[in-house]
């Protein structure tokens, strides 16, 4: 009997990982610090609040089914802020929204390949789209990133076969936490391109960038639409992620393609959330400005408490977007680390293993900090518990 | 090179039915009847409208990350509704709540079945599932039902091999407009647990049937869960279509498995909707008894005018859910006559041969009448303009 299209996959990581909450049991004095989900916390601000609520009573068709690829207007928006931000022509039927950017990644692969091709993907991977190529019959080659989390274009050309539909980049890094420089994803770009290949790009995390220029000069290219698919997400810069709204940008033929996916799983994105994200790009540059700002100084207090961290062993690898990714010193597997730090130091945080093949011996020594719900007094406070803890640690140099 | 999985089925026909609707002109006295849709035209009622703005400006956590498997309070009143409906026993476990009964199709499959499974369809079938099924690798088995739109579970039988995964039946019908008895449901049912293989029954229709008992006995099996799964809209019930928001009722571990679907590819179901959703179920039965009232006399509109028509060599095969479907006597394909209609008669409605297989004559004999968002009055007008079309007829007796 063949394995249905899902149990070629693993279950969700964030759902295993609440599950360790189970049991646990925290006092007001010493509560669980999550740093195990990468998502906003609080609400959108109120005037989008009011928005939704003004659209939701006001605008009839707001609930009736919309255009496949989205509306019209949010597609022109984008087409107009990416224009601008990237320095390229980008036009809005270009742009096509979706239900959350998970879909856009789902939406371009189906668009992509089929059975038995591959995809090649850097360590450590956002585990979503391990899951998905897994469901769909798609092999996943791994592209192994290092100490430095880049990955490098030499060493993924040579995993190229006839097979391989595509190269996946996420920039920045989730869980890596790195910003791609630019010229490092101009070098993929040209890679793909000289292959007849796709390279997705997903820049969920990019209002977050530390760089102020263009992370990347892709959109210059009069012809990247022949090469280049981006995937971004209104859930972190404007606070929608119950909404369910992302974007792909790609060439008009391959959105053609794309839509018969989109058509047949979700009709069309849900329309308020468009609606939002809508009222978001045209009102919230300012108020964005300061969630970056915010954003960036978490990172910053990242590196601030390394200290004691670093003096124990410890490594900080990346940190960026909403991620820090560090090596720990200890002699145990990082998914039985984790465990054990929800229970003595009430911590929950996601190991390596997670977002690792499962005989990549990387994964075992490093764990992902989700630190954009935590602000600068909680990191310093994760960053004593972490210090406190005291395991057994590896004798030998980490690998 | 392998097809890519889009690559592998065929553009979405709503939207090429609108590509027929350019260059055509319409005019105030002799407007387009749109009949090409199952959506209802208008929003949710006002109380409902108010209740999504209260939510989106009072509720924070309405804007945030919801379960995978859906907001615990609307699963729990399915169960609860369902229970008492169809006189089984359901529990919240079992009701899972997804972004659309398109995508609750989607991930049940998913669970299901695998590159190279086979799944029985009876034609003429919903579009949307065959497409979902090509892009999947998964083999579309036709079971013709006839003139009588009814499937025949012998039949089914026949074309079961090791390979079947299961057998999908959509009740009320679409786009055949058919209710299956409740003992040929059951049938189905007793073939599939004595093949070991699934049942899927889709629901969408179900608070438009004309029956006022509940429409089969499946829950009442204390077993029903190894064999069943039931898929239903909230669209069109309380006129939610923008807001994405459909169930999947199944056994808990079947929804365990469709949780890595849903997490993959949207997360979770869009929030508000399902406030929505839930609002809806709570407070507008009487409301949706006048909806389902109103639309059972649009089908019984359908068949009073069919007298020309039937003088005329047309045959009326179906008329429930949204749907009347009929049987045209012109000896030209439905494909062709479909576009003539639009040009020659202002009327868009949907050829058979986008529910058939391609190489299904039955198909080309036959139109699909969505009639939920015609009037009486304007159900009289569109059987005037059809018993105007003059198109040579066909000699021979129908297939």
């Amino acid at each position: 009997m063949t394995l249905s299209r899902t149990q070629a996959t693993f279950a969700p990581p964030v759902m295993e990982a609440r599950r360790w909450l189970e049991g646990a049991t925290f006092t007001p004095d010493n509560p669980l610090i999550n740093v195990s989900q990468a998502a906003p916390v609080d609400p959108p601000p109120a005037p989008l609040r009011a928005e939704i609520a003004r659209v939701a009573k006001d605008v009839p068709e707001a609930h009736l089914y919309g255009p496949v690829l989205g509306l019209s207007e949010l597609r022109a928006e984008v087409a107009s802020q990416w224009s601008s931000a990237y320095g390229g022509q980008i036009g809005a039927d270009e742009v096509a929204i979706t239900s959350g950017c998970n879909q856009a990644f789902c939406a371009t692969l189906s668009a992509i390949a089929g059975e038995g091709d591959e995809i090649i993907l850097p360590t450590p991977w956002y585990f979503n789209h391990k899951m998905w190529l897994d469901m769909q019959g798609i092999k996943t080659v791994p592209l192994a990133t290092g100490e430095i989390l880049l990955p490098d274009p030499e060493a993924a050309s040579a995993l190229i076969t006839s097979r391989t539909r595509a190269i996946v980049l996420v920039t920045p890094n989730n869980p890596g936490g790195v910003e791609y420089p630019a010229e490092l994803v101009r070098a993929f770009f040209e890679l793909a391109r000289a292959k007849g290949i796709k390279l997705i790009v997903d820049e969920t995390y990019r209002d977050f960038d530390l760089r102020t220029e263009a992370p990347h000069d892709l959109f210059t290219d009069p012809q990247w639409g022949d090469t280049l698919v981006q995937l971004y997400s209104f859930s972190k810069a404007y606070r929608l992620t119950g909404h369910r709204v992302g974007a792909m940008v790609a060439n008009s033929a391959f959105l053609a393609e794309a839509e018969k996916f989109l058509d047949t799983v979700t009709i069309c994105p849900n329309q308020l959330g468009q609606y939002a994200a809508l009222w978001g790009m045209r009102n919230l540059s300012q108020w964005l400005a300061g969630e970056r700002a915010e954003i960036l100084d978490r990172r910053a207090a990242i590196a601030d408490n390394m200290g004691t961290l670093t003096a124990q062993g410890w490594k900080l690898m990346g940190a960026g977007a909403y991620f820090a990714y560090v090596e720990h010193p200890f002699d145990m597997g990082s998914d039985e680390l984790a465990k054990r730090l929800v229970q003595d130091h009430h911590v929950l945080c996601l190991p390596g293993t997670m977002f690792m093949p499962e005989n990549d011996p990387a994964g075992s020594r490093q764990l992902r900090i989700a630190f954009a719900n935590v602000d600068r007094g909680e990191i310093a406070v994760l960053f004593d518990r972490l210090a406190q803890a005291d395991y057994p640690k590896q004798s030998e140099s980490p690998i």
